[in-house]
């Protein structure tokens, strides 16, 4: 594949959830949209070497990576222009990650977020032992996250706020390996923090999120995601009273989905007092004609999980024939090139 | 390549140095010898991936693969019969690594010698970083040694005093593995330490080692073998007084490599006060008389990388049909399988 001088934009999915209605306002559309930009090559990948580190029940691993993939491709996600793939088909990402290990210093990783705030809970639980449960794959992945995104020589990388800290890791191990092998072998990504992202509420009103068990699932049944939206937590007021739509987790949600004009009469109904009852119905009515197609798209695929191998497999071929030309020289680099 | 009931041995050789005598007598012809063992399956690897931790000269890492693979070809060994590859030609190695650092405590690693000797090292020299210059490879390259042995279930890594301890974490790793994802997916490596290794003296009488720079390289002209040889550090014991062969770097040296009779004539030669300059030269003689064979087959190897490559090459598709399959399981295990 020809380097093209075109943004490139990585992001990676951890493959131990359900995708649910926050993921896909929150990430997956505006992923998918994004990749629609002729100035822009996207990389999405499947982060299953990531889930390997929370996630030790492989039914659950593999069972999000099909369902992730599966919806990814049902919302339309362009897999001729965007190049999507499984982190695990590209066997050159560890071989990097351990390149980079020998370039990165240790005390980067005591100062990540992740590992020091796994530290401080078992300080404050009283065990002896600091490192207490956590993992070298815990410890280290800012590493693997580096590998991800130079590997491609990713220009921008969509993260949250919390995620900052693991670009400018990447970046730190870049110029490091730049630096020591004196040439400008990577370029130093950029992240990108929309500080616009929606963030959905869930059934409980908090963000809607796996760890709160509060999701609702993007593709269920119909019948099931009727109740779902009947379970989402509105206040006590009856049909008749105003109600304020800013505050309510139920018009937030329709909201995310419905035009301007749609919102703005939603609005009214509250002002004019619409019962909950009719409001869920409402948006259920209105969640489900949107996500019908999706749906029948994403079960069907679901059926044929050869299809999505075969998607993915072409995916993989598009990023390892970078990947290797990108090894090739970073091993002729470090001296570990072919002997000719 | 079937699985066999043979034994499995693994030795990895990092690519960092010029064997000299001292890697002769102490590793690579035991080794040689006992690959030629029918009840034994010999995996020998350039570990290069283990050499990027402390060299990155790439120059030096690059020379130092070709001179050992050179070397130990020169020497016979069998390539038939041992499995002889790169390490950074088995791209499953670093995979396996990350699947094993999920797994695998930090704790277990904050214990390794290598690492606490570093803190120590630091410490003692008033770094108020206590990880100052430890990189992460430095502080993981365990999990990396784990995953060379596990992936070839060897059943025996002959290894040094100082390394035990590297066997045990492969096998508290095997063990963890084994166990949070319910199967017997990892034989249990044993250390096998040889008491008896020989460690050979080098020109200033301290062990022979690169890091004392006091090493006779194995290949090395007749004129400079020569030279070597009369640098051997003796006493100020003239012609015609008895000398002490146990204590002599000489004596022990000749008598690496010859016969036991041969040997006997020696010590009687010592005892009838040969001199240092006779002596020097029967030693060099004989050395160069034994190794003119194998070092005109080491020069004309190294005059062909190419052949070099093709035979590791050969070797790396053996070790890999073997290293594939078992990261087919691996995969599936952990819930990284393909979608059918």
């Amino acid at each position: 594949m020809p380097k093209t001088t075109k943004t490139r934009v990585l992001t990676g999915i951890t493959t131990t959830g359900t995708p649910h209605l926050g993921n896909y306002v929150g990430a997956i559309k505006p992923a998918i949209e994004a990749s629609q930009d002729p100035n822009v090559q996207s990389f999405y990948f499947l982060a299953d070497y990531h889930a390997l580190i929370k996630c030790q029940e492989p039914k659950r691993v593999q069972e999000s990576r099909l369902e992730i993939a599966a919806t990814w491709l049902a919302l339309g996600l362009d897999t001729d222009n965007a190049i999507f793939y499984r982190q695990s088909d590209i066997l050159e990402i560890p071989e990097l990650t351990w390149m980079l290990s020998c370039v990165c210093a240790k005390g980067l990783m005591n100062r990540a977020h992740a590992y020091k705030a796994a530290v401080a809970e078992n300080e404050d639980a009283g065990n002896q032992d600091p490192d207490k449960g956590i993992t070298m794959g815990l410890f280290g992945y800012p590493v693997l996250m580096a590998a991800d995104i130079l590997m491609f020589n990713a220009n921008k990388v969509p993260v949250g706020r919390d995620q900052i800290q693991h670009i400018e890791m990447a970046r730190d191990i870049a110029g490091r390996f730049n630096h020591l092998y004196k040439g400008q072998y990577f370029t130093l990504p950029e992240a990108v923090v929309d500080e616009k992202v929606e963030v959905l509420g869930g059934l409980d009103g908090r963000k809607m999120s796996k760890s709160y068990n509060n999701t609702i699932p993007l593709f269920v049944s119909e019948k099931k995601l009727q109740k779902l939206v009947r379970k989402i937590k509105t206040n006590s007021l009856e049909p008749g009273e105003p109600k304020d739509p800013d505050s309510c987790t139920l018009f937030q949600i329709y909201s995310a989905f419905a035009t301007a004009e749609e919102t703005a009469a939603m609005r009214s109904e509250y002002k004019n007092g619409i019962g909950w009852g009719v409001a869920k119905d409402h948006v259920f009515e209105y969640l489900n004609e949107h996500l019908r197609e999706p749906r029948e798209r994403y079960n069907a695929l679901m059926e044929d999980p050869g299809h999505i191998e075969a998607v993915l497999r072409k995916g993989a071929e598009r990023a390892r024939a970078e990947a290797n030309s990108t090894m090739e020289r970073l091993r002729e680099a470090v001296g570990l090139g072919r002997f000719v």
